[in-house]
C-alpha cells in the first residue's frame, strides 16, 4: 500500500511538471530570466538556511564514513552556494535556445515550411551526492523552457530539499508556476525506477553520476535517455612527442582534478619514447604521488610499477592511480582505445601532422585532442555557456550538452488549402 | 545449442559490420557515389533475379491469406525495382552529411576547437513487409558512412535476400567493402531481439513498420532507437474554416493514401462549422465511403455513424474508417489531440490567423499544418531529399529523417601544449 500511494505520488509529480511546463513553454524569455535573478537573489538570502539542512546531511555522512572525496562533493559553503547562485545569472545571460528559426523556405506549390525549436518538455534528473546539481539542472531547464524532476542522492536529501524548498518560495514572485521543479522528497531507489518508464509524462532522463547510476538508467529506462559522463579517456604519447609538452600534459589531464570524467586514466607510451624520456617520466610520476599500473613492457621499465589487470584497463580509478601500456605503433595505441575507450575524451601528443589526423579520424570518441589536456571537455571551457553534463553518447548531443541540447524541433506548415 | 550458434552469428556479423563501417567511414564522397551508382546499376540488371524471389514471398503471402494492403506492400515488379534503383541514384546527388564543419574557433587559450559531422557508425534496421526498404536504408547507410545491419520481416525474407546478394556481388567492383551491408537471413524472431542490447556493436536501431514492432522495439531495446512512424494524425476544422478547403483537405488526408502513417485517423469539427456545412460534408464522405465513428454530437448530427469507443480515439485505422468528435472550441481539440496523438502530424483549418498560432504553440507534436493536408509529413515531399523514416521522438531528429540523421559529431581539439 506504502509502495502503491508512493507511485501515485511520483506519477502526480510528473503529471504537474508537464502540466506546469505547458505555461513555462509559453513565457518570453524576459520572464523566464527575471525568474533566474530572482531565484539566484533568494538563494543568496538563505544561504544560512542552505547550509544548516547541509550540515545535516554532512552528519550523516561522516557517521556512515563516507571518505573525504565524497564529503567533499556533499559539502556545501557560502562562496559554493553564492557560486552556484551566480551560475543562473550566468543562465539568464545565455541566448534562449528555443524558438529560433532553424529552417524556412517556401515549397513549389506555395506551402511554407519552418523548422523552429521548441522545449523538450519535461527533464527527469536523476542525479548522485553533489547538491550543486539540483540549481544547475533547474536553471537549465528552466531557461529552455522545460519542467524538471529532480531526484537527487539519498546523501544530499536535506540539503536538495532545502534548496528546492528555496526556489520554489522564490518562484511564486515570477511568471512561472512553482511546479515546473518537482522534487522527489524520498531516499528510496524505487523512485527513480518509476521514472524509468514514465513515457508519457516524462520526455527525457538524464542521470548524472558514476558508472553504475548511468548503468542502471541506461539497462532498464523505457524513458529516453542523455547519456553522460563515464570518462576512461587515455593519453597516448607518440614517439614524435615533444618531451617536456608529454610531461606536462600528462600531468595536468591525471592530478588537475582526478575524480572528475575527463581526466585521464590510461597513458599510452611509444616505446622510443619512453627509452628517451624514461627518467622523466619516473621522475614526474614519483614526484606527483602517480602510481602506476602497468603492462609487462611498462615494468621492464619501471620495475617499482605494478602489472596491470583487466579491470586496471576497463575501470576509472577517478583517483592518482594511472595504467600505463607501451607500445610499438600509434594503430596499438587506436585498437586499445577502441577496446576500452568510453567515447568520452581521448588524446594524442605528437609533433606529427599525419600521425595525429590518423588518429583523430579513427579514434571514436565524443572529444580529441592533439597536444592539449583532456581537461578542457567542458562545456564552460571550450566557451559554450553553461552545461548539464557531457553526452558520451552519440545520438541528439554528443560532447559537452548545453541548453541547446535540452530543446526539440517543430514543423510548421502554413497553406492555403496545399493537398498531395 | 542452435541458439546459441545463432546468436554467435548474428554478434560476428555485427562485429564485421563495425570493422567495415570503419573503411567506409575514411572513403571519399567520390567512391560513395560510385558505389551507389553501380548498386542501382545491378539492381536494375539483375530484376528477373529478384522478380522470382519475391513471386516465392507473394506465393507464401497467398497461402497465408495475407490481405490485400500487406500484399501490395510485399509485391515487386520491374517498375517498383527501378524506382528504388533511381533512388539511389538520387541518394548519390545529395550532400554528403558527413566531413561538415559545423563550428570552428579558437579560444584565448589558442586550443583550435571544430565541431565535425561523422557517421554514427553501425544501424541496425528491424523493419516488416516492404522489399524497398532493403535498398533504401542501405543506400542512405552507405551515403552517410554507415555500415548497416538488416532484418526484414519473415514475409519478405526471399525478395530481402534475394536484393542483398546482388548488392553485395556488385559492392564487390566497388571500395565499399561487402560486410558493410549485413543480411540476417533468419524468419526467427530472437535474432532481432538479440539486436536490442548490442550496444558495443550497434550505434542505433531504427525500427520501421507498425506500432507493435516499434512497440517491441522501444521497450526492449537498450541500444540507442530512432522511433519512426505511429501516426494518430488528426485534422481540426475549426469554427472559421472555409468550408470548400476544409472538405478538400479531409478527402486528401483520409483517403489519398489511408494506409500510410501522415494520413488522419479523427477529425474534429467544431460545431458551428458542422451546423453550417452538414449536408457537404456528409455527402463527401459518403461519396468517397468512408465510415465514420464518431461521439454523441457526431452522431446527433449524422445518425448512420457508429458510437465511437476508446479504440476509435486511440489507433490507426489506416482504412476508410474515420473517428469523429464534435467540439464547442479549439481548446478541446488540443486537449483530444494532447491525450490521443502520437505527436506526428496534426493541422488546423481556419482562417483566423490568431486560433492557427494558438493551436500550433500548443500542440505538441513533429509536423503541424494550418490550412494544409499532413499528408505532407515526407522528406521527399518537403524537399529534404531521401528519409529514412519519420521520427515520432523528440531527441537527435524529429520528423522526416534524412542523410543528417544518420550522423553524430566529433569535437576535434589542436593545441600547442594547452592545459587547464
Amino acid at each position: 500500500m506504502y509502495l502503491l500511494n508512493q507511485k501515485s505520488t511520483v506519477e502526480a509529480q510528473a503529471i504537474q511538471a508537464k502540466k506546469a511546463g505547458k505555461v513555462l513553454s509559453l513565457l518570453s524569455t524576459e520572464d523566464k530570466n527575471h525568474a533566474l535573478y530572482t531565484l539566484a537573489q533568494s538563494l543568496e538570502m538563505e544561504f544560512e538556511f542552505i547550509l544548516s539542512a547541509n550540515e545535516k546531511d554532512l552528519q550523516a555522512g561522516r557517521e556512515k564514513g563516507f571518505n573525504e572525496a565524497y564529503m567533499d562533493r556533499l559539502a556545501l559553503t557560502k562562496m559554493r552556494i553564492f557560486e552556484f547562485s551566480d551560475g543562473l545569472r550566468q543562465v539568464a545571460e545565455l541566448d534562449d535556445p528555443t524558438g529560433k528559426i532553424l529552417l524556412s523556405k517556401t515549397l513549389e506549390n506555395g506551402l511554407e515550411v519552418s523548422k523552429i525549436s521548441v522545449p523538450l518538455g519535461v527533464i527527469g534528473m536523476i542525479y548522485e551526492a553533489r547538491p550543486n546539481v539540483t540549481v544547475d539542472a533547474t536553471g537549465l531547464a528552466l531557461k529552455s523552457g522545460n519542467a524538471i524532476i529532480l531526484k537527487g542522492g539519498s546523501s544530499a536529501i536535506n540539503s536538495n530539499r532545502a534548496i528546492v524548498e528555496v526556489m520554489h518560495r522564490s518562484l511564486s514572485d515570477t511568471k512561472i508556476p512553482k511546479e515546473t521543479v518537482q522534487f522527489i522528497d524520498s531516499t528510496n531507489r524505487e523512485t527513480s525506477q518509476q521514472l524509468f518508464t514514465m513515457r508519457e509524462h516524462i520526455d527525457v532522463l538524464i542521470p548524472r553520476g558514476g558508472s553504475s547510476l548511468i548503468h542502471e538508467v541506461v539497462s532498464n529506462a523505457s524513458v529516453p535517455v542523455l547519456e553522460t559522463g563515464v570518462g576512461n579517456c587515455h593519453l597516448y604519447i607518440d614517439s614524435e612527442a615533444d618531451g617536456a609538452m608529454a610531461l606536462k600534459i600528462l600531468l595536468n589531464a591525471k592530478t588537475d582534478r582526478p575524480a572528475v570524467c575527463n581526466a585521464i586514466e590510461t597513458v599510452i607510451v611509444h616505446q622510443d619514447w619512453l627509452k628517451k624520456h624514461k627518467t622523466d617520466l619516473i621522475h614526474t610520476l614519483v614526484q606527483n604521488n602517480i602510481n602506476v599500473h602497468g603492462d609487462e613492457h611498462t615494468l621492464a621499465e619501471i620495475p617499482s610499477a605494478a602489472l596491470a589487470d583487466e579491470q586496471d584497463w576497463a575501470n576509472e580509478y577517478l583517483n592518482l592511480n594511472i595504467a600505463m601500456k607501451v607500445v610499438q605503433h600509434v594503430d596499438e595505441a587506436i585498437e586499445h582505445i577502441e577496446c576500452y575507450g568510453t567515447k568520452h575524451s581521448e588524446a594524442i601528443i605528437t609533433e606529427n601532422g599525419e600521425t595525429a589526423a590518423h588518429f583523430m579520424q579513427r579514434v571514436d570518441a565524443a572529444a580529441l585532442y592533439h597536444n592539449a589536456s583532456t581537461r578542457f571537455t567542458d562545456g564552460g571551457a571550450l566557451g559554450f555557456g553553461a552545461e548539464i553534463g557531457i553526452s558520451t553518447q552519440k545520438l541528439h548531443a554528443r560532447g559537452p550538452m548545453g541548453l541547446e541540447a535540452l530543446t526539440t524541433v517543430k514543423y510548421i506548415m502554413t497553406g492555403n488549402g496545399q493537398i498531395r
